[in-house]
């Protein structure tokens, strides 16, 4: 299967993750798309607004909207059905979050920035979508608190840039990076994996 | 009245919004003045900035901050006065709502951007004032739960871009624009329509 | 000591009261690096975004990023330690807000924009950074609330544009911003300065 087709399965695995959320916070039909659109397609749009990359990528492909407005309407429609898609969304949705941590290494690597900028690159575009998701629906961000969805993007970036320099090859760079960031990120899941946290340390009088 | 005289009207409309929410969140007359500013303005500066339409409006037009920062201060003076003039500001408010949409659309127009495009500029330049408002005020936004608003966006950018193509005059296209996004906003606050909620069929674990 | 110096001291200050706010609200250890990094680089971020002036500030300088995360995450680790570090924090929070006020100023200023926009682009990289952090902690930004910081943030814009058209040297106007600043800054603190609030004046209806 293709990057692009695992992108597009990406942005709908997002888009129904929004769209649960904006449900779950009483939002309407539009809020619901929305919101589902804003977890798809914002981690690229902030990316590439911070890059100076136009056009964004689904104002050259307004197809993307359709795509994820739809998902995000038929998830509040068929949510009561979707239990059982719950192994497959996680799944897809790890998926995704390599897919576009990749997708985002690719476009500022193709800028010539350098390597710190094409890894945060690729970290932007895994994990702003879930990050403005949560915003609007005045969530502290789930990204910035557990489940290490941020390692994983980091870590597969560092693959995907650093195995070719060991000699890798494309393809199975590529295989490397997947096939690591879904064991992280379904053993974080199963696991409750979590980086440190500080909370009882904290100070007061720094704001 | 020209489209022009109507967007500074809503400007002033969106400014008084944002400051009376400001108020009401215990802001300090700073944060009045910027919650305004960003309600009135931060429509069109989202859309300037997805579109890479620069320089932005109150950057060519400095005069426009001026414009919302003095009606966001004077609405916090005067707050006490206003009530009488809560029909007017619906009716502007309602207006508004349009004139941002039918400008956002000539926008993208203007970029030779496609017809999907063209219709999510004027929703964007429409809706994220207020988005932005009520994140800055900690609230889930408004327009992402009720009242229609980008509803009335999506039905005037509709018909300001399908009727020229049935041979309307642009005169006309307008008028009617502004007839139907005002009838629509003004019945959904009377008989508070809804789009459709799914609120109870949420399920968990796909975030 | 030289405006730059100043600057990476005041990131590195900035990172210090995201880091402490994050930690606050239970955030893993790369939500206190991402928060602490968005107080710190996120006003200048802002303005380049709105200015359209790229590459931005960390993208040309990726060490910034660095040093944002790592005195964030050095933070995090000894926070308990810091205690004592609470008037140095206060007196370099205080000096960095004004660096920033003058280093937006400057950029806006070499894009020959007009004195207001110069003006706004400081209090933008004054103000935005700390705004942004209590979004994403999902606070109300303090900045509206208190303490005088965008107020300050204008003095000393005023006086770094104003003195030198009455003839002061360069160096006199900025040590005269950075006195004025640093002396409004505390006072606010001190004796607990406000600018007026409004909130049991408010009405209901125009959102």
């Amino acid at each position: 299967m293709s990057l692009h087709g695992l992108y597009l399965l990406a942005i709908v695995a997002e888009a129904m993750s929004g769209a649960l959320m904006g449900m779950r916070r009483g939002m309407d039909l539009f809020g619901i798309c929305l919101v589902g659109t804003v977890a798809a397609l914002g981690g690229g749009t902030v990316r590439d607004v911070l890059l100076g990359h136009y056009p964004l990528g689904w104002i050259a492909h307004p197809e993307y909207l359709l795509l994820t407005a739809g998902a995000a309407a038929l998830t509040a429609v068929a949510a009561r059905r979707l239990h059982k898609l719950r192994m497959p969304f996680l799944v897809v949705d790890a998926l995704g979050l390599v897919a576009f941590t990749v997708l985002g290494c690719d476009i500022a690597a193709s800028q010539g920035l350098p390597t710190s900028i094409v890894l945060v690159s690729g970290l932007i575009t895994g994990i702003f979508g879930g990050l403005l998701r949560d915003v609007l629906c005045n969530e502290i961000p789930l990204v910035l608190q557990r489940e290490l969805y941020a390692s994983v993007s980091l870590l597969c970036g560092a693959l995907y840039l650093g195995l070719p320099l060991l000699g890798v090859g494309a393809t199975a760079t590529l295989a490397a990076a997947f096939v690591a960031g879904l064991a992280l990120r379904l053993c974080a899941l199963r696991f409750d994996w979590q980086l440190p946290r500080f909370g009882d340390e904290t100070i007061r009088g720094f704001d």
